[in-house]
């Protein structure tokens, strides 16, 4: 309907966001305007907020609105160990276990050479310049355990070694909390392997 | 973390969207940020254009920029027949077959007591007035075949016919293409019922 174009423009930008398809796009702008008017303006704001002030931090890459992040920044922190992590949220449900007190490198993403994601695109680069600047004697690589980021592991792996760095991996094993019986092969047998 | 307000506050106005979590939000958060800033852009514009335009016709009650929706205004379509729907996502569905040369009203929701909707907020009184103009002959009833959208027929049927106004409910049955061993028992049964 030509009447409606502010409309449909919302819808299409709403089917932007990932996992967001027409239906739920429809869904959303009817929910917005029709009970949620005060959302869709604080939505609007915090949008254009976020797009003005957040950047990346110059050490680890992860989202800041300084130039270096809070974590970065912190002299407390244990600089010999950097973890290297996909996502800050990743990184958040790092810290919130409260298990490490090291740095943090933060890929932004992960090799994925079919969706034309490069060593040049999770920062490859400067994270060996990182790890190679004398101060961190480990790098422990926290990418996810799926194909693509036990692909990354391994690319990064291989390069850190050949510059004589110190390179583990998180454990692999079964989830506190789970029962043998319903925990899948794969895991199981990488949690005898590695036993201890 | 601190640095990080403007992330935080995208998040929570993300979640506000119906269906969408925390791991949703941060997840569209992310994506925004890393690989879409020109659509954050777009969805924040879209956001408050949507707010400053589209209001409800004054007539139907469905999404529109002007004071009446261009159906209703439309001076080629049957004013005798009415059918009422719940959202304009349903109005534009029945648009699409083609097969409805009336007009339409609008509820912008259905009756949910539990929810605190009632009769007022699916505009129960403009509908009745409007029913009895003295112009429609015949209401169809299009809303869900749902619990709710049931019951709001009901009560749209009882007010309307006390008011002498003819009333009919869209036909349920099997859907085209389905192979009968698929269909679900009560959909089999009204369609027993109702054949002709």
């Amino acid at each position: 309907m030509s009447d409606t174009g502010s409309l449909e423009a919302l819808v299409q930008a709403l089917r932007r966001l990932p996992g967001v398809g027409l239906k739920s796009a429809q869904r959303m702008a009817f929910h917005l305007l029709q009970h949620d008017r005060p959302g869709a303006q604080v939505l609007a704001r915090a949008l254009g907020q976020a797009i003005d002030r957040v950047g990346h931090c110059e050490r680890c890459h992860t989202f800041t609105e300084e130039p270096v992040c809070a974590i970065c920044r912190d002299e407390r922190r244990d600089a010999t160990r950097l973890c290297v992590l996909e996502t800050p949220a990743d990184q958040a449900a790092l810290e919130r276990t409260g298990a490490f007190n090291g740095l943090y490198f933060v890929l932004m993403g992960r090799l994925s050479p079919l969706d034309g994601v490069g060593p040049g695109d999770i920062g490859m680069r400067p994270l060996l310049d990182r790890a190679c600047d004398g101060v961190v004697q480990e790098v422990i690589l926290a990418t996810s355990f799926t194909a693509e980021g036990e692909a990354t592991a391994h690319a990064l792996t291989e390069a850190l070694r050949r510059r004589g760095v110190r390179v583990t991996r998180l454990a692999r094993g079964v989830p506190v909390g789970s029962e043998l019986e319903y925990v899948d092969l794969g895991t199981i047998a990488h949690a005898l392997a590695d036993r201890r």
